[in-house]
């Protein structure tokens, strides 16, 4: 093997986060690097070599693309994998695209920044077609204008210590936001939709529960540059159940 | 009992049809009705008196809003069956509305059209987060202009012989549709609308599947006129899998 060369293969891949511990591979929990690994085994008849993602996602989160790279002596052509990997992979996680990269390239380095999505069911009634992707806040209907207001004080470079979980143990926690987006797609649906240079353990689970209490008017839109400014988590909300939101993209240069 | 007043009691029933062979009870399979039944049982302590849905429901076809109605002598207000309902109801069945109806109210009868989506996943490669409702069709992109023309033979008064199950019962097959729509959503998803006064079994599944021939150019646009007349179901195209469709609203005046 040692002097075949190895080629960094970098994939798109889409899952439903519901049956899935996140990306990460653990011990007795269904992640959907294990699964990959194992499907990646069974074309390759060996383990893929340094099998990475462009982050984390927590439990329960959705993907519509995360970069994962992988190394390998195989010479499978990039529609080979496409084909392969869709053939093997189980109903709930699919390749969208593959394609071959210069050596060196890792997912997570080369990062430029990523856009999120989180879907909250604004409705008096849960719904049967929306609850695996969405949050159901309960109560009157929110107050969309005032989480627009809100939102926009988090848009720019912020110390964002106050919308990390407890135990991020991230060493810098100035992240750059460009966009946090409320819109609403149908009556009863609310779409945040977030784009920032990185981010800190549920930043934006954290985000969108604390606009979610500016919503409801527990919280002034004002009153989200205090939060920012407090630097501490028992300032801002609660971090947002997993299932409303949606890795939308990763950016590269 | 005997002097008690019954009420009518609507419905309108949200469901993903993933795990459900339709509406209608039937042994060793899980139905709404059945899982309906058994929460009303719950509330009332004895079985919904005449339990009716506007229309069966194929096996794994979703819906949006069906109505459902039965008779009852409880006093439950309509929010208590709203809340109720929707608390013992699994994950997939919720509640949208609850109202009373006139007495005589039959939620078949009284219909006066239906409106149904298909959503057709027209991509390379399968989706994750698309598959539960949505149909896959493999191969060149769907040709969506003579998708709208040949669906445009479709709208009015015809005989729909063509376009119904083998084992369809009807004994009438003249239907009328107004409305036969055939949009992209995003790059990858055509979404087709059907309004009409009433169906035959597997009609709008039937009309999806002649579509999408003459999307890919199996069939020519003008052929959906000769499908119509030829008044067998040899003539027309696959029956779409059920996956794709979903009731959305049933009309009454």
């Amino acid at each position: 093997m040692s002097d075949v060369p190895l080629r960094t293969i970098r994939l798109l891949v889409e899952f439903d986060g519901t049956h899935f511990h996140g990306w990460q591979q653990q011990l007795n929990a269904r992640s959907v690097q294990l699964v990959l690994r194992q499907a990646l085994h069974k074309m390759l008849g060996h383990d893929p070599i340094q099998l990475r993602a462009s982050s984390r996602t927590d439990a329960g989160v959705h993907a519509v693309a995360l970069p994962v790279s992988f190394r390998t002596a195989s010479t499978i052509p990039t529609f080979g994998f496409l084909r392969g990997l869709n053939t093997i992979l189980p109903a709930d996680v699919s390749i969208a695209d593959v394609r071959v990269m210069g050596d060196g390239f890792n997912p997570r380095r080369a990062s430029k920044g990523k856009r999120y999505r989180y879907d909250i069911w604004d409705a008096p009634c849960r719904s049967a077609l929306r609850s695996r992707r969405s949050w159901w806040v309960k109560g009157r209907p929110l107050d969309i204008e005032a989480m627009r207001i809100g939102a926009h004080y988090l848009v720019g470079e912020h110390d964002f210590t106050s919308f990390r979980a407890v135990d991020c143990d991230s060493k810098t926690t100035r992240r750059k936001l460009n966009r946090v987006d409320v819109d609403t797609e149908d009556p009863y649906l609310v779409r945040i939709t977030v784009d920032g240079d990185a981010f800190l353990k549920h930043m934006v689970r954290v985000i969108v529960g604390t606009l979610v209490d500016v919503g409801r008017g527990r919280t002034t839109p004002d009153g989200i540059a205090e939060i920012l400014a407090a630097r501490d988590r028992r300032a801002a909300g609660q971090t947002a159940p997993p299932q409303g939101l949606t890795l939308m993209q990763v950016f590269y240069d």
